[in-house]
């Protein structure tokens, strides 16, 4: 049916086209001045028809997603696994990038560009003298000596290039502010000491390990003269920086549609989430190295440590900023959910801004803001206002991540500086891989020093494995590319990004198989049928010893603090202040929960219950095991909620042991694909089928 | 509680500023080439300077927003009436703009600006050798030879305002689509007639007055030597094409809060979203006058045929894309939801993008676009997806408009070239008033001669007083302000928004109560109860005659033909074709409904009765009276449906009858107010308490 409509459609457009033709001959500005009416019509005309060629290359974006979609959808009904829809958009912009190339010519305008004139400064604005009539124009950047000729050789592929800083300010933040507000999951909190581990210190690692590997690879390339030009140390750790950030996205899609082990799924979230804001930091630290006097590229351990102090400041700097207004609560909106949807964004947006403005980094704070407010905001908005935020989140950062894939496709054939040099290529792959290593299994050995759970080695080989990189390695390589040095990482990361979409990606099904990582879904049946026996023990709380000592100290305290105090004062949920607070703090206490004392009064059981079981909606995917969940949940946590004093220690059982079913839910609903030609399967023979894949 | 963050959050970020003071002299570029090394710093550091002051500038308009939305929650919350939210946009732009414009002094860095070299034409792209350096400028476009100075003086204010075009391209778009989107009444399909007559035939007419009474008046300053430049007649007819737009918000809003008369409110929104259509046109055109030769402001028949060619060429060719890309369905995503509103979402951006690339008016073509999918590709969509959509665009509508509002407030006192002069003022608050007064009461004297259900006088009076200008008129007064007439016109403009959204906005209760006009309320009521009473008088089809001839005959022939071959293409609702068409095209029928005929036989009855009862959640608002209403419809709408050939009069009968039901229910859910210290009314009282309002 589309396509009778379509055909009409474009024969309406061709028709409409050849008047327009004619008319737009007289479309042009009503003349003003009577001398300059020619001169005015002509620069009308090239204003309207740069317009028209900029909405015509946007256009050719937005049907690349509608295609990238399509695909999408093809591939979903028939469960396709072996390309994510981030890969495919990849190779549906690298053949847009080919036809751009090779295929179109456009005949270069010689009027439209250049004309070289002599001045002795750069200023922001030019104002340009033209036979009396004064023209603005604004700086746009420098350009190398080579590339004088190319401006005009090619204006078409100049026009689908994008100012990189577009990645950075309007495509980045949505992405992960998304992945900051859906890393509400017990599980990260449970594993919080391992990833900041593996972020902090194993990003480092990394960083290091390949700075100083490119670095002996670079000293090879000039012994035997394959290098055109400088490459210093400075350079080879920014290329570490920025090639140790991996990418959430699609392994972890993958994990949700094979509803793969919890515990791997945290640890592989919240690794590649926080790693994105090292890296970014770090890299921004990297390019602050700036030793004094002349020769810059020396060692001089006084600038290291300001580049530290630099690392430092603008972490947690970000950081406080981002948990600051992320924890700003409006809680009298819930009437009006259009109004606290839009207060919502506004916030999150002005976050980044704010960031920004101080000279922090805004995508870290937005990422802080985002885990922020889905640990606390998120619990006073109301029921319509957290559908719409997850939504209009989860529609922009899908927006956003594949036009950034896309676009990193078409730019492979569309940039006009690639540097491809194979020794470089090849030393940065091996050095990415041995970065990898390096980063996960000397700090998983660490950690299972310490770890009750161990990580097994084969989850070890899995996170190797699953260690993407994506849209943060891609918008840092491509935010400066001047130099010779920048050119050439910025082609070899585009390479690696491919190559681990693609491999990595596609063979994460046949990996997860492979080492044999049980299904999430059993586990968690397991668990469930275990905690349900061991909950009905009994409140003497011998029994519960076992759980209490699987979490980290340092996540204990936290967490009493959190819930005792923190999460009082700010949102809807947990105990009144007046019964966590000390006797002798009453009066404070007293003023402190005022505004929410009587409201939580009233909805304490529903929302200390709605933290548990966030979605409420446990049924969607469960049928009959559901029933005994939430009865079970509803007997526990009945008893201590009934009175004003309740134990921390309990809810946080709680909160251990049911984290799972939410992700479950969440997992479920996110992702799993309906196909409407076959039934859904029946929860238990889907079990059974992944199982035998496992054993297979 | 979120004071206390906030200090914490000042605190912090003024900690972090003196920190980074110290830190950002050192954070600027790794050094390429050790010669240039220090000149790149500066480079670099200018460039980060400029990032940061952006980030500053966009954050005072997200915190303006956040501002306005926090007062709104104010008003709403307290029931105040007499200020629309976008009035009170306007009032804190101002505010903002007084203290941009006064209150701060930003020490002008002749560093940064100027710098005229003198050569003979004005490329796009402008190459600068500065010392063998080349770097790249884009023009920005001319300036008169008085604002060369300007610049040098005051940045800040510079930095504030935005490309023209912006409003064009991307925040018209969003605002003119939901409108068309939130178009699917039933009352507006019945006073289609009258709608498209005030639009069109209404508009050209106050667009042709204004023009005169403009003429008149500026031939007077000429004479009086108030005249300071040029003025045409072109100029004059251009200014009443852009004030005669005219704006649904503010209006609207107010009428849906007080659920005003159905027939009324369609009227009035029908007109304001088609007329801002046919004033872009319009507009258009007219800039597209060109007489041949040097003397261009003389009249000649050909050219003014030609204009009227252009509008024709690209309202119809608008139109008709606007209509093609809004009715290209697809029925098969419904499973992924994510998926369905990401391509409906691309679809109508490069609707806008496909309309501009052709050279017609985007924001034509996205207000049919949206009309076409509300009646058509909505009905296609999975339920959440329906949600979504409409919240998505929802919201975008309210930040767009807000923006645009306080934009509005801002640039009087931030926009440098105003020409305020006072003969003009008068004379266009004149000709507005003319010009509405034109447009409304000579056609609706006409529209009764032919109309059954009259409009009576105290409608026309309200419609009159209705006529807001609003966002159209703005951004296409703001898109060209180079010469002294444009900037005449675009202060001119701003005063005319500023009375009528203050005066008239605030004033239409007291209208509204001063003319007698019945709530609607109560008037769907009295309607209900007499329909339920008529049609279970029979289907005999005798008392249905009344209905029939309220409606105008080309809106059944179209009706029908909707109903009948387009719907059933189209979307799944409606009768399969092979009912409709005539035996000898069973063939051709079959085909074309292959797909969907055998869904359409499981799903017929809940899509029909979908068009109806849109929402389904009639009882969120009702209660008591509900219960009846759905019966009713139940009722009458099992007979006919059950059947596979399905009667389209009693389907018409049935969409006019229960438009009214579906109206009160968006608008309920819309802007009802619930205030949760009080609680909310119920219904009977809040009829009585509003009759007393009309009667006092």
């Amino acid at each position: 049916m589309g396509s009778t409509c379509e055909i009409n459609a474009a024969m309406s457009i061709w028709r409409r086209l050849s008047l327009f033709v004619l008319a737009s001959s007289l479309c042009s500005c009503l003349c003003r001045a009577e001398d300059s009416a020619m001169e005015n019509i002509v620069t009308e005309k090239k204003a309207e028809e740069s317009h028209r060629q900029d909405s015509a290359d946007l256009l050719v974006f937005i049907l690349l997603l509608t295609l990238t979609i399509l695909t999408i959808w093809l591939f979903k009904h028939r469960r396709f696994r072996f390309l994510h829809e981030t890969g495919l958009a990849m190779i549906y912009g690298l053949l847009v990038g080919v036809v751009l190339r090779y295929a179109i010519h456009v005949p270069s305008d010689m009027n439209n560009v250049t004309l070289s004139c002599n001045v002795n400064a750069s200023p922001a604005t030019l104002l340009v003298n033209v036979s009396g009539k004064f023209y603005e124009y604004t700086l746009k950047g420098e350009i190398s000596g080579s590339e004088v000729n190319d401006i005009q050789d090619n204006e078409m592929l100049r026009k689908v290039t994008f100012d990189p800083e577009v990645f950075f300010n309007i495509l980045l933040p949505p992405i992960i502010f998304h992945a900051g507000y859906s890393l509400k999951r017990r599980h990260f909190f449970r594993n919080l000491g391992s990833i900041l581990a593996y972020a902090f210190v194993g990003t480092v690692v990394s960083c290091f390990i390949i700075g100083l590997l490119m670095y002996g690879c670079v000293m090879l390339m000039k012994q035997i003269g394959h290098l055109g030009g400088d490459f210093f140390f400075t350079d080879c750790l920014f290329f570490g920086a920025i090639v140790s950030a991996t990418d959430p996205v699609t392994v972890l899609a993958i994990f949700n549609e094979l509803q793969v082990d919890a515990d791997l799924y945290a640890l592989l979230f919240g690794e590649s989430v926080l790693n994105d804001a090292v890296a970014v930091v770090l890299s921004s630290s990297i390019v602050g190295y700036q030793p004094e006097g002349d020769n810059s590229h020396t060692f001089e351990a006084m600038a290291m440590l300001k580049s530290f102090g630099i690392f430092l400041g603008v972490f947690s700097g970000s950081f406080a900023l981002g948990v600051a207004t992320g924890v700003v609560t409006f809680t009298k909106l819930r009437d009006f959910p259009l109004l606290e949807t839009a207060l919502f964004f506004l916030m999150s947006w002005s976050t980044f801004l704010l960031a920004e403005a101080c000279g922090f980094t805004g995508v870290v704070a937005v990422l802080f803001c985002g885990m922020t407010q889905a640990h606390y905001t998120f619990n006073n908005l109301s029921p319509e206002s957290q559908d719409r935020t997850k939504q209009l989140f989860e529609l922009l950062n899908f927006l956003a991540e594949n036009f950034i894939f896309s676009y990193m496709g078409l730019t492979l054939f569309t940039f006009k500086n690639h540097v491809f040099n194979p020794i470089f290529i090849v030393g940065a792959f091996l050095a990415v891989f041995l970065g990898r290593a390096a980063n996960i299994y000397p700090l998983s050995f660490l950690l299972n020093l310490g770890r009750k759970y161990k990580i097994s080695s084969n989850f070890q080989h899995m996170m190797m494995f699953a260690g993407l990189r994506g849209a943060m390695t891609f918008a840092l390589s491509i935010r400066d590319t001047a130099t010779y040095a920048r050119q050439m990482m910025f082609s070899t990361t585009l390479l690696v990004v491919f190559f681990t979409v693609w491999i990595c990606g596609g063979g994460t099904t046949q990996m997860l198989s492979c080492q044999k990582i049980r299904g999430f879904l059993e586990q968690s049946c397991l668990m469930m049928d275990f905690l349900c026996v061991r909950l009905q023990i009994g409140p003497d709380g011998v029994e519960r010893r076992s759980t209490k000592q699987e979490s980290v100290w340092f996540f204990r305290i936290w967490y009493n603090f959190d819930h005792n105090y923190l999460k009082p004062i700010l949102t809807h949920s947990g105990p009144p202040l007046t019964a966590t607070l000390p006797a002798c703090c009453g009066p404070l206490a007293r003023c402190l929960t005022s505004p929410q004392a009587y409201e939580n009064e009233e909805q304490l059981k529903d929302s200390d219950s709605d933290l548990i079981l966030n979605d409420g909606d446990i049924t969607l995917a469960y049928g009959d095991i559901t029933v005994s969940t939430d009865a079970t949940g509803a007997h526990t946590s009945g008893t201590p909620v009934g009175g004003v004093a309740v134990n921390s220690d309990e809810a946080l059982d709680r909160e251990l042991a049911f984290g799972d079913h939410e992700l479950v839910i969440r997992g479920t609903r996110l992702v799993l694909p309906m196909d409407d030609s076959e039934p859904p399967l029946p929860l238990d023979s889907r079990r059974h089928r992944h199982k035998n894949e496992t054993m297979s």
